[in-house]
């Protein structure tokens, strides 16, 4: 794909928050914008764990990316995986397009990367079997098949031990994604009760598990002991200072903080912990010689750029921000950063270079029915009034009228009559 | 699972429209209700094709049977495969449950078995692999996945025949499943020019093919004739009087009724043809030594039970009814037939036997955007008139109300927006 008429050619590649946020903030730039992705949709990843729980549908939180981009006539989709960067030649290498034969490659003026990230299972992929992650609709769509089943299978099951083993939830890490995860799941088995005659599926328990010593690190700790408190409420048993060691099909082995071992007996394992950067971050830092830290993130320099490639960017998950004063800035791994940082890039591409400001809006947690905490701008708030701004702001992003409209009348039933609307088992 | 307090035990086999109805209707009864299941939820098959086409999610056309079932008191559900039947010892055998130490027999004192039917490939299974069938929900995701893909592999392929290969659909089969999937994909392929640059999506081709000499061979033939001519003007390609040879992943083999044979290169084929009964009717045939037919169907008395067996009952696309004369009735394989046979078999074990008999209350077919035929009790109806009929008849017979809103909500805005609101390709 080569630049015909010499407009610049921008190649995005990524279409999460990041880099959807940099395509459409070139609507209106003097540029050629190529969005590369392996799934043709963008996924609302803060709502997957309702996927996983059965309260909404997959289509209701992945929007076509062409859909989004129809009207952007500068803009074009192109559905690859990208296996590696020529830095010098200027061009993104293509691998398994679904096609017989295609550009292999893709040329560009300005390079654009925004990978993302996944749940990192801290060098145990063996324990990925037992316990899918959050952040793939695959995942969601795979939690909630498990989730639903353990249900069925202690209604079937006869024995008093093994079904307690199916009524028993576990989730890692009590980061937001965990800490909703968990309160619905609990929910769910409340929900649950009139649909089942055998199982009392009130007598389900989850464990939430936390090496940290308190929920919601990112939140103050007053926040944090209110989150505590509300998910005990719903059954929820946060085990803090403890560190999972191993995974398998029937149990999940913990280590506490005084180093005694726990074995829990459990056929359900959710991860939502050890996030770790896309393999673009490696691709690019073979590529150009740049460094990566532990989390296998990019350091970029202050303005997203790639050392010594003023021409490419990379944004997000993936990446640690030099500050301009030395040093690495912290930034959390939530939507808002990489959408700001996309529209910076934007910026830096229409109108020269600058370094990058993250202008923190505050942090916002559910935890289930009508409760919440939230930490916007230093005013905290909790329960209900929480929950509303978390549903308000949640709506607001959700791309398209029609997801929006779908997923507030969801929403709607769930309030008002207790139960979820997608509870399908996938085989 | 014995009977404990003397209540009578039926076991129902299978969630689809006629187990489902025989569940319903014995509400009131003084019986205990098993209903057994291989999934956890109920498919509204007719509206398949329009998760296939990405008009709707899965969840919508899928409702928890639990759910279905969460008030009647005297229903449980268990997510079980059938695996045989034991008629002397009333005993239906289960197999692969999902958990440890379980029933492995549920005893009844009475059966009824709805095992429904499958698109057969007329004992050319290879062909499955290349032409997903559209009567189970993963085989309409599966079309969904391929048909998007196609569009994507069009728009990224740099060959043009190939590119011709990409946008060329078949759909085998035109009973009333494959009108209205050529139907939706020639609508897709036009809503979608908007959103690719390269390919131009008008230039799809569907092709329609039928052994038959006009498509819908149950409705009226000048109802088949205007079909034809609005298939047509949408794009899609009626080929009569036309079998298929062979199906390979990049060409379907057709012969002609001249004895013709023709290549057609497509990478897409849908089929919807070729009805075989359930696995159910050949194991129930099995233990009772009854009689199956040439589409595996078992043949039952007039009143719905298995000869020989009076507390058995067999029902819906898996069964062809006696009827009291001799000879066998012709019950065309539909919802509306199963329901009633649910029904009258709920009847009979409440009153005593009586032989069934099919009130019909008539056919419909939808074409596209606005169109459809119906012939109700002799009245025939054709455009927009019939697609009104067809749209409130498929919303009352839909499942629940937060469904038949949400529903109704994706067929306004796609009526609207001339879009769909499900267009995710899963891996």
């Amino acid at each position: 794909m080569t630049v015909a008429d010499g407009t610049p050619h921008v190649v995005v590649v990524g279409g999460g928050f990041g880099g959807l946020a940099a395509v459409r903030a070139l609507r209106r730039a003097p540029v050629r914008v190529t969005l590369v992705d392996r799934r043709n949709f963008h996924l609302f990843q803060p709502l997957a764990y309702q996927v996983a729980t059965g309260a909404l549908s997959a289509a209701e939180i992945a929007t076509p990316l062409r859909q989004i981009l129809r009207r952007q006539r500068n803009a074009s989709v192109l559905l690859a995986d990208v296996v590696g960067f020529e830095l010098a030649r200027r061009l993104v290498l293509l691998g398994d397009l679904p096609t017989g034969e295609h550009d292999r490659a893709l040329s560009y003026d300005s390079l654009v990367v925004a990978g993302g990230s996944a749940y990192g299972y801290f060098g145990h992929d063996d324990w990925a079997a037992f316990a899918p992650e959050l952040k793939s609709l695959e995942g969601a769509l795979a939690l909630r098949s498990r989730i639903l089943s353990a249900f069925e299978a202690a209604e079937a099951e006869l024995d008093d031990g093994r079904r307690r083993s199916w009524l028993t939830f576990a989730v890692v890490g009590a980061g937001p994604t965990g800490v909703e995860m968990a309160g619905q799941i609990a929910e769910l088995a409340r929900e649950l009760r009139r649909s089942f005659r055998r199982a009392d599926t009130r007598d389900a328990r989850v464990l939430l598990i936390e090496a940290a010593d308190r929920v919601l690190t990112s939140f103050p700790p007053g926040l944090s002991r209110r989150a505590e408190r509300a998910l005990e409420r719903l059954g929820v048993t946060p085990r803090l200072d403890t560190s999972v060691v191993g995974i398998g099909p029937a149990a999940i082995e913990l280590r506490h903080a005084d180093g005694r071992l726990e074995s829990v007996p459990t056929r359900t394992v959710v991860w939502a912990a050890g996030v770790t950067a896309s393999p673009l971050a490696g691709l690019l830092a073979e590529a150009s010689g740049a460094e990566t830290d532990r989390a296998g993130r990019l350091l970029v320099e202050p303005d997203l750029t790639l050392p010594g490639h003023p021409e490419v960017f990379a944004l997000g998950d993936m990446v640690a921000v030099r500050s301009s004063g030395g040093g690495v800035q912290q930034l959390p791994g939530v939507a808002p950063v990489a959408m700001q940082q996309g529209r910076a890039v934007a910026r830096s591409l229409r109108r020269g270079r600058e370094p990058f400001r993250y202008r923190d809006k505050g942090n916002l947690a559910t935890i289930g029915r009508a409760k919440a905490v939230a930490d916007v701008q230093g005013v905290r708030l909790s329960g209900f009034p929480a929950w509303v701004l978390w549903l308000v702001i949640h709506l607001a992003y959700l791309i398209g009228f029609q997801n929006r409209l779908l997923v507030f009348l969801r929403w709607t039933f769930s309030y008002v009559t207790r139960g979820r609307g997608a509870r399908v088992i996938h085989r």
